[in-house]
């Protein structure tokens, strides 16, 4: 069962495979506001630390959300719902909605920074951005929290995930 | 709704009810080998790039399976089964286990970095040390994947996942 790959390196193939079995909660990323406004969609958000409250995320640098958030130092974390599996398809970019036709179809509020949160999302954080933590392709984005709210918890006994490049329910 | 915090921060309580709200797969991260080995269960761990293969988790610096990352500068992540809640108790400290008896009751097999790997893992991510990010309290672990094996995908239908305080199954 066990074949070691090269100390080199493994490939990028069987590393993706090995990633695509590990379950991940999906939130959408807003960034911007007003007709400069973006997301995408992610499976990465990560508590860092609750002294400060603080969190992280990965994104790739050559997304179109990127540049944006490098110049707002914004971001919210919307946390969706199983009935957000739209919300999630078009923050990902599938129908090639763009900038703001992502916002289409729901109901978008502000809590402190002034980036769009989902009214309906089962929680979410309003963030200003810590540091950007830029590897490879990529960055670690760290985020400060700066106001937070839980949603639509007891009307919603499902969350949303992503599992072997499908959407998922998780129930408890 | 929408009820702003003041822009200097959230207070720890509202950032963790609403982290509660984000579902995360479930990881058991190994560490060291041998007499001195430990480890940790986490929902953190995310693809940071496929170029190179990288990935990343978040680790509390109070942890004790900090120490022994610092010193061996590899670990293996090993995306967990439902029917492996038992490790991921073990490895999340409850019961009490320290060091290698987290690691009693289930088989394990080595990859590249001679780091435990769970042979009934989902799948498992042998990684050394790219960087270690520390902030606040926590640090964010950048881990250059050196190998990495799907293990049981065939026989296991189910993901284990954590979400509002406790496991869950998810289905697709």
């Amino acid at each position: 069962m066990d074949r070691p790959a090269s100390r080199a390196g493994v490939d990028a193939a069987a590393f993706r495979s090995a990633m695509r079995q590990l379950a991940g909660g999906i939130s959408a990323i807003t960034v911007g506001q007003d007709d400069d406004r973006t997301g995408l969609t992610v499976t990465s958000v990560s508590s860092l630390s609750a002294d400060p409250p603080s969190l992280v995320f990965c994104i790739n640098r050559s997304s179109s959300s990127w540049p944006v958030l490098v110049r707002r130092r914004t971001f919210a974390v919307n946390v969706l719902s199983p009935a957000q599996i739209g919300v999630a398809e078009r923050f990902s970019g599938r129908g090639g909605a763009k900038g703001a036709a992502r916002y289409e179809g729901v109901r978008w509020s502000r809590l402190v920074t002034g980036t769009p949160v989902l009214r309906d999302a089962l929680a979410v954080l309003d963030c200003e951005v810590e540091e950007l933590v830029e590897r490879f392709g990529s960055a670690v984005v760290i985020g400060r929290v700066v106001a937070a709210e839980v949603r639509v918890e007891a009307a919603e006994p499902e969350a949303l995930a992503y599992w072997r490049g499908t959407y998922g329910i998780l129930r408890l």
